[in-house]
């Protein structure tokens, strides 16, 4: 099943695409993707209720806003130096464990949303990443385990401003959580419908030009061990994203650095899971 | 105002302390002390509602359970390194500007609630911490109108484990966001009964000898430079917690290091904010 959300930023209403290539509105289901939802067995009621109802519930035109694939979560648990290449051209050891680190979930947009340089800021980059949701509560869990607690997959672009993030005094959260700096989606594709997490193409260009291409089979710590390892230090609630980390090919690892100006466009993509398309404008909320 | 919440775990109802010293429950207000609450101007509502109805609403007996003293918001950030004497024992240098860090919302829990000692931790430590509650979104805030977010404040003891924060792999999150390690409360003590944040002492005893004794004005960077400070790299919500940092006497800066084992017993607490306890448990959940 393919999930999504449309309409207005912060007013979005659930979606599904269905197989056959129909996106319809899921509204009349009565529920939100958020953490309530997967903690009460939301896929499967949803998934019940459109092999009742979704040959008979509105069908979406295109030209619709896509919004997050899910509602806010109460975290967005990043991974660092997750590809070997990337953590060469960062300038970094590579991880003995993974790092860890948030980004504030009032980043979260839309995957066609603009991207906003900040105030101030001249070393806006991009990272695509595969981004986990959880589906159920995760405490000490087995990595033999692991992957029943993850309800799917979508895209997401781990924009970083790297003066903020490694100028201005330690912790990386202070350039990764500014607003628009997390699209994901368009779809939470869920688990039975990616036969190997740890197989998917995954790329990045800007203004046409790619800069970032790789497979999530070059991790270093896998999704499932990702998810163990995080289940040690908190508790992953429903909803909860993880986003794993990017390969090789950031702005901060050109020579010289290359960051995003405005009408820079990005896009960006992982197989099986869809694209996305930002344009970068110049700081305007 | 002083605002609480009272009963079972993730089941908690609002309450408010009145000045005779009594503690009502409000459950009849209708709203609990959420992010939407906060939004839609719920202090003056509720003051209002307080006004007349609390001399009719039910008198809570002592003996029940405090929850954290509002619910869980979208963000807890924290502050590393505020006073500069707690810097100095931590062996760190004294920071040029504010470090930020997150703490998982999901360690939320009550003032008197047990904190667990995770699995395989040596070295869970305590920090007494001035936690500011934000009242309205701020982004790019300017000092001077920096206060005028604020809702309020409360006592939270910053539990961290110091081996997963500074011996597993650089960001501190790892060590700061374990089940029960940010306790908040008793009380939301409004912002209008705190006649100057920055003269507040604060203090925390282990088995009965203090370790932490300083005072807010203490700090490097002060209340009103926080919320402007962290509001020009993410935007605050309404309901958000900023935890402003631990003076001198934690674990770690001891000579040697001295951390929590089950049966200790953590008692702290800010002037004019109330006090809390905590009893050190292995873990069990």
């Amino acid at each position: 099943m393919k999930l999504f959300r449309f309409g207005a930023y912060e007013n979005e209403k659930p979606g599904v695409a269905l197989p056959d290539g129909r996106q319809i509105d899921v509204s009349a289901f009565g529920e939100d993707y958020t953490e309530a939802f997967f903690a009460s067995n939301g896929l499967q009621r949803l998934s019940e209720w459109v092999a009742k109802n979704g040959s008979s519930a509105p069908v979406l035109e295109p030209g619709f806003r896509y919004g997050s694939c899910i509602a806010r979560p109460s975290k967005i648990v990043c991974i660092g130096l997750n590809y070997a290449k990337h953590a060469v051209e960062s300038g970094a050891a590579i991880p003995k464990e993974p790092i860890i680190f948030f980004k504030s979930t009032s980043a979260l947009v839309g995957p066609f949303d603009d991207v906003m340089i900040p105030r101030d800021s001249v070393k806006t980059d991009w990272e695509v990443e595969l981004a986990v949701i959880i589906g159920k509560k995760a405490s000490y869990v087995e990595e033999a385990d692991a992957l029943s607690y993850v309800a799917g997959y979508a895209v997401h672009n781990d924009y970083s401003e790297r003066a903020f993030q490694l100028e201005r005094g330690g912790q990386w959260v202070k350039g990764k959580s500014c607003d628009t700096f997390a699209p994901v989606g368009p779809y939470l594709v869920t688990s039975d419908e990616v036969a190997d997490p740890q197989n998917l193409n995954l790329w990045l260009s800007v203004n046409g030009q790619t800069f970032q291409n790789s497979n999530t089979a070059d991790m270093i710590f896998n999704v499932k061990q990702l998810v163990s390892y995080l289940s040690q230090f908190m508790t992953l609630l429903p909803g909860d994203i993880i986003t794993t980390g990017t390969p090789e090919g950031v702005g901060l690892g050109m020579t010289p650095p290359l960051y995003l100006k405005a009408g820079d466009v990005v896009e960006l993509g992982i197989e099986g899971l869809g694209e996305q398309k930002q344009v970068a404008v110049a700081w305007s909320r």
